[in-house]
């Protein structure tokens, strides 16, 4: 048989057979650290201008004020809030990672589903439950037409992100596999976003537009709204029309016995992924030798080839770029001995000192280098050379994050976006919504004066 | 110097320096015959099952209710009325052609000027004005990218529409020429939509999404939302990962001297353009030896291979599959005398007498006859052969419809979809519109039961 014949189908039959018994209580863990992550990404973007721009523009046509905006007073619409939302959680960088595909997993999937749950009677388990089967369509998709899909120009998290989130929605409509199947035609028709717009508040739109067109697939397939039987694997289909030589048997290969959700990972830096084994590096150098920026003449950093390649950038004339700075990241690491959202600012960036400091910094090539590892010397002005190389970035599949982590980071980004929150709270409903009846108490906590 | 540089920029600096007082006579005029036929197509449409299912979706969350929608009672805030009334005027593919690219390019930016105008005071030259450089900016984008665009797979009138939007409504918000920019890019990053899905209602969400996320893009981008410099020509923009080998110096090719928007076409019946002037020929061949459907034995018809790879389809199983039939049409032709909207419904479609008709076509490829032409032979039951060839098909290029063949087309197609609506009123708002202060007033004498 044709590895391809029936894929949307399949894809389809699967999340609806899927149980929540069937779910290994490891995947529904990483489904409550996906979500936990993405409401610390969000406040720490919740305040950015793109937030701001994007409530401003669409609360003159939003309808009931049935849901939450993270971390803001405001309230909108189910499908504005699931926009408004996805732009707070990506808009830093600061969101989940997805490794084969570089996907941002969260983003487009968890809005949709909280925004639907504040209009919707949902169970926790539910939620999760369609978290789990939306970010799985979402990674497999991905894995399928990549990696030419991203270096072709496509921004991977939108273009799939919509596929996601649609299937996430259908589940809690509990559709049928004809109706799924739909939404998921529907949700790859939506597919858009440049990889050209990175760098610009233009990432956000399509970020956004994902959960919210995602929500409207999955409801217009639930009334009967139609779409091609073939819309991944067809002719003129998503994974011919925006991939290459697309490997789609990745999307149904080993479906339920194979996680891609449960391989979701977390950045504790708001930057380049790439940059992260190099903080991890200054940061302890800087610790165990009680080191100031002063005492620093010159800083050599080894990895590779994607390490200078997407981040050799002197100057950084905004707080985006300095997120993909190699230069700004040393310099704020031995200056000022973090690398958090406060440190990735517009004003941090056009620093004088942090400016001058990228100077004395230089990359090198070594592509024997994994990506998640890197090598750092320092030379200091008194004449001493400090190495240290490290294997696997905090954050990386090779050294995850614990969820003591993630809970700090989610206290640390509250603190700087959404200071009022009662972060505690929220923080337990994640981890109990397992067993929760009522999964929009965690979209109720996240809101910037809860009442419950 | 690289005729792609700026090129973003460029097109911005174009639409922020047009006046009104430059648009010749004919382009304005054309843009309101443009204008005019997108309602009559809408009129067409707006009972579609696409139309009733994306408002039960949609308004439950819709904002204020500010917006007409077309041929109906229901109003919706002005991004839904926009989405809703583009899926009406496009559904029965009834709607304008620019033959270069095959775009529809009333739908996409249309339904976002008639919205916009009900919100915000909106002269009539205004709207004109917006209407014709939103087209000429979809159609130019459209001419770069084909002819690979559509054939790779791309819906081309949802993928350039959607920039078309952006900079019709970027006009009538007066926006500057860096936030121009911003808005195409904004645009651009939202182009989707896949070939794949036509013939199913999914063609619809993205043609939905065209004006909808146009005007979310224009407003975005008067707020200081920003996007890429080069979105269109840049490496990872537009043009170069939504086509090969892009023609980009097509964008800005004298501009402001030839139109795009006034190569615009009209289609008499509401089925693919390539079955057009096989329609004119049976017409003709029926009206002038009174012929009936039982004198026919045989129907040979030859034409440009396109005819027969697009539309050589017996027993359509619907009004949709009908409208791209060579045997339903010849059908219809022979024993209804027509082939208008009500020709090509679910109920037609699949009426026995039509489907065993069918069975007496017969399609020959010639490929010295061009598209827009075709040959008709009818072998009688009484041994005669009737023959007819059509060089230029009624609203093609060679042979454009007139002005009084369009107000006829908007009749008909009210008196099917919106049989209440003041039609003759409209018709003459329409025409006047370019000595009007106020333009929503064709928007609201659109309504199905219309005040003013």
């Amino acid at each position: 048989m044709d590895p391809s014949a029936e894929l949307t189908s399949r894809l389809a039959r699967f999340v609806v057979g899927s149980r929540w018994e069937d779910i290994p209580d490891s995947v529904r863990h990483q489904a409550k650290r996906t979500l936990l992550n993405s409401f610390g990404a969000a406040f720490g973007g919740c305040c950015d201008a793109a937030v701001d721009h994007a409530l401003a523009v669409l609360q003159p046509f939003s309808g009931p004020a049935e849901a939450t905006i993270i971390g803001r007073n405001e309230r909108a619409d189910v499908l504005t809030a699931a926009f408004v939302n996805a732009v707070s959680a990506n808009v830093l960088d600061f969101d989940d990672t997805h490794h084969p595909t570089i996907i941002h997993p969260a983003a487009p999937v968890a809005p949709a589903l909280l925004a639907f749950a504040e209009r919707t009677p949902t169970t926790g388990p539910q939620l999760l439950h369609a978290l789990i089967l939306g970010v799985e369509a979402e990674c497999r998709v991905g894995n399928a037409v990549s990696p030419w899909h991203y270096a072709h120009g496509w921004h991977i998290t939108s273009t799939c992100g919509v596929i996601g989130a649609a299937v996430a929605v259908g589940k809690l409509l509990a559709l049928d596999a004809q109706r799924t199947a739909w939404a998921i035609g529907l949700g790859a028709n939506q597919a858009c976003g440049l990889v050209e717009s990175l760098g610009s508040m233009a990432k956000s739109v399509s970020i956004g537009n994902a959960p919210r067109n995602g929500i409207v697939a999955a409801l217009l397939a639930e009334r009967g709204f139609t779409a091609a039987s073939a819309t991944l694997e067809g002719e003129r289909g998503f994974a011919r029309v925006m991939g290459q030589n697309a490997d789609l048997s990745a999307i149904d290969r080993d479906l339920g016995s194979v996680w891609e959700s449960a391989k979701n990972t977390y950045k504790p830096y708001p930057c380049g992924v790439v940059l992260h084994p190099v903080i991890d590096a200054l940061l302890e150098l800087r610790t165990q030798h009680e080191l100031r920026a002063e005492a620093i003449e010159r800083v050599t950093v080894r990895g590779h080839p994607l390490l200078r390649q997407r981040t050799d950038r002197k100057r950084p004339r905004s707080g985006r770029e300095a997120a993909v700075s190699l230069q700004h990241t040393v310099a704020v690491c031995l200056i000022y001995g973090r690398a958090g959202v406060a440190e990735y600012s517009d004003a941090r960036a056009t620093e004088p000192a942090i400016q001058a400091f990228g100077e004395r910094v230089e990359v090198q090539d070594d592509p024997s280098i994994p990506v998640e590892a890197a090598a750092v010397a320092l030379r200091t002005v008194d004449g001493r050379t400090l190495e240290l190389e490290v294997p696997h970035a905090l954050g990386s599949l090779g050294r995850p994050m614990t969820d003591a982590q993630i809970e700090a980071k989610v206290r640390a980004c509250a603190a700087l976006g959404a200071p009022t929150i009662s972060v505690e709270r929220l923080i337990d409903a994640v981890w109990a919504l397992d067993r929760s009846e009522d999964a929009a108490v965690v979209a109720r906590r996240s809101a910037l004066h809860s009442a419950t």
